[in-house]
């Protein structure tokens, strides 16, 4: 099963919405065939494996981290796949809490004599799966918050200067996962004091949308987000107090221009999730800037962190962090990253993990359901150290250095 | 002379204000003794070399890291006896600016008929006692910077709660380092809101000085750090605006007043380096808060960062950073650590170096002094990664685990 979950990272940016699947064959100890979901409408893990195992499917016990599907989706169902090619065991990391299968696959190879459990390495595989089943289960995306900071916590000088605060290597990181997500969010202040691209160089598996919270629709038509949006999409989340005008020149800029309804610029951040939730987006990349982070912070809707620290001191009061807001009161409700990641880039450090959830004072209904998704497995040495969601994309090519007319990455 | 650097490390906190000296003496390619100054009074490292030595320093070659004396301070001049050593050669890595040496050492050998050569692994002695160097040059201590921060850049939440950020492991290395440092630096509000003790547990090999910068001698009677004046030096830096009565009720107490002439804040903070320069302190550690740190940064006051970030999230714009001040203006102006080093200590990451000097469009007469002291070595694969300043004290015992009513360390 552990190798069934390495072999379904490998999808990750490729196959969402649908979720990340891995799936080995054995007969005894002897692995006869392996496969994972490669792309979104391509053959499940499943049909994989069983193409790679051939005939020695024949009475063999396949590990897959995701139930079976059973319904006829953009592929035909895995479990009479598995039922016809005379599997005689299946073992399940995680039942699949899509409405359509929800434990019918695994009633399906049960009804038709296969042996089947449910459990192996379930932490491991939910938390492989965590984007997925948020979108399921809440109607939103999972939300990676990204930024670069000096070593004493500055996202910019006081005047607003921040480029450049970390270096190549990092910077051919933050590329990696734009290359992956859905789309990418930033504040109309970072859009206009970086004027950034927001792509990803070189491309990755999808193309994400550029999304920019920009509630009185100011954002500048010689912007490079509004110069490429024909070529790459930008979606533009404005409030109701913009005007008509400004929302005309941005969509016939070639923006797709979003109007949240509600007054208070909170509630339709959480508004804005919502939307993308429906538009079955599963990461999102937050990149800033603090203000926007601090907002999603406080609405505890950050999941994931990528952290890069350069070695330097830019100092300021008034001098923007990472993630603004409200914050905690006390230093005790700091929300902690599970099992963080740490590593050298070059000269900077980066640190990334996922946001342990919220301790019992701070939580809400929300918070105590995305506890439920994220599971509470916090050991060290856990197969989930392994799976590691900071790794640099094997697939990913020689990263050229981004020239410095590129955006802060 | 690598083995005489890093033995000279040995030395560090207890030889201070005398500066850090290993030596190793060879015949051919064999070390025939080893020796360190170990403490401030104590025999110098050429004598305590020869003494391992015996008579197999006769016609011997002699590597030490500093220039030997030649005048009669605490001990005999070390020049009379490797001239009655009789050894051969002597290779020191730099000379010795301190008055009294200041190349007489060496003059005093070749006159002897020894062959003297300077400059091997000079830059990498100069880093070394880059804090003597500075006593010596500016008359000013050498300022370590330290703070513990969370991932998101704050020192404390926005109601001021610190504690705690860092882990034990973190905490300990602290403890560390104000164990080998003369004094340690704390502004008054992080005075107020943490009620640090500021002593290092377990001891070190000195006692540091407790020095709060306290214009208006407001710290609390009750407080712990007067509280403990009595066993542990406290002393107030405190303005001319400080009320009489105050400082009386302080200096009953057992705290040491002393008054920066300065009606200008930032003035005084400099002026304070200067009389425990007068003081021979050679290293002092400021421990916060960022309003302390910011006014050192600005002033171009900081020499080394020790930085402990934990993987944890706060949030608040308001919220204090590790330095605040004016700060730079373009992110290119930020100062560099050269060379830093990275370490995990349990959930924190600890990062430490020392600053570059500043650019020159920021520079002054002060900055570029600083710049012709600490060198310009940058080279990752020089000696200096090798003599690692933030590397745990080898004499250090188990550090046994601060309680709760312990300040953030």
């Amino acid at each position: 099963m552990a190798r069934a979950l390495e072999l379904a990272l490998r999808g990750q940016g490729a196959v969402e919405p649908n979720p990340l699947v891995g799936c080995a064959i054995a007969q005894g100890k002897q692995i006869v065939g392996e496969g994972w979901h490669t792309r979104f409408g391509g053959p499940h893990a499943e049909i994989e494996a069983l193409a790679a195992a051939g005939s020695a499917a024949t009475g063999a016990t396949l590990f897959v981290t995701l139930e079976p599907c059973c319904h006829h989706g953009k592929t035909p169902p895995c479990s009479q796949a598995l039922i016809r090619a005379g599997v005689r065991r299946v073992v399940v990391a995680l039942q699949d809490p899509f409405p359509q299968v929800a434990g019918h696959g695994i009633a399906e190879l049960r009804q038709a004599g296969i042996r089947v459990e449910v459990g192996l390495l379930e932490q491991e595989a939910r938390q492989l799966n965590a984007p997925y089943l948020k979108l399921i289960r809440r109607g939103r995306p999972w939300i990676l918050a990204k930024w670069a900071m000096t070593l004493d916590g500055k996202l910019a000088t006081r005047t607003g200067s921040s480029q450049w605060i970390s270096g190549e290597a990092s910077r051919a990181r933050v590329h990696q996962l734009r290359g992956r997500v859905d789309a990418i969010l930033v504040g109309r202040r970072t859009a206009e004091l970086d004027d950034p691209l927001l792509t990803a160089r070189p491309p990755g598996p999808r193309v994400a949308t550029r999304i920019v919270v920009d509630s009185q629709a100011r954002l500048a038509s010689h912007s490079r987000l509004v110069q490429t949006a024909r070529d790459v999409p930008v979606l533009l989340a404005v409030g109701p107090e913009a005007s008509a005008a400004d929302c005309r020149r941005l969509a016939d800029a070639g923006c797709e221009v979003w109007t949240g309804a509600a007054r208070d610029a909170h509630e339709r951040l959480l508004q804005l999730l919502d939307e993308l939730g429906r538009r079955r987006m599963t990461n999102v990349l937050v990149e800033g800037g603090g203000r926007l982070l601090g907002s999603l912070f406080d609405a505890g809707q950050i999941d994931e962190v990528h952290a890069f620290i350069a070695p330097k001191l830019a100092g300021g009061q008034a001098a923007a962090t990472a993630v603004g807001g409200q914050g905690v009161e006390q230093m005790s409700q700091a929300r902690w990253l599970t099992t963080p990641t740490v590593e050298r880039l070059d000269d900077d450090v980066y640190v990334c993990g996922r946001l342990r959830p919220a301790v019992q004072h701070e939580g809400s209904g929300l918070q105590n359901s995305i506890l439920a998704e994220q599971g509470r497995s916090t050991s060290r040495d856990s197969l989930s150290a392994k799976i590691e969601f900071c790794k640099p994309d094997p697939r990913a090519q020689t990263v050229t250095s981004p020239t410095k007319q590129e955006e802060e990455g």
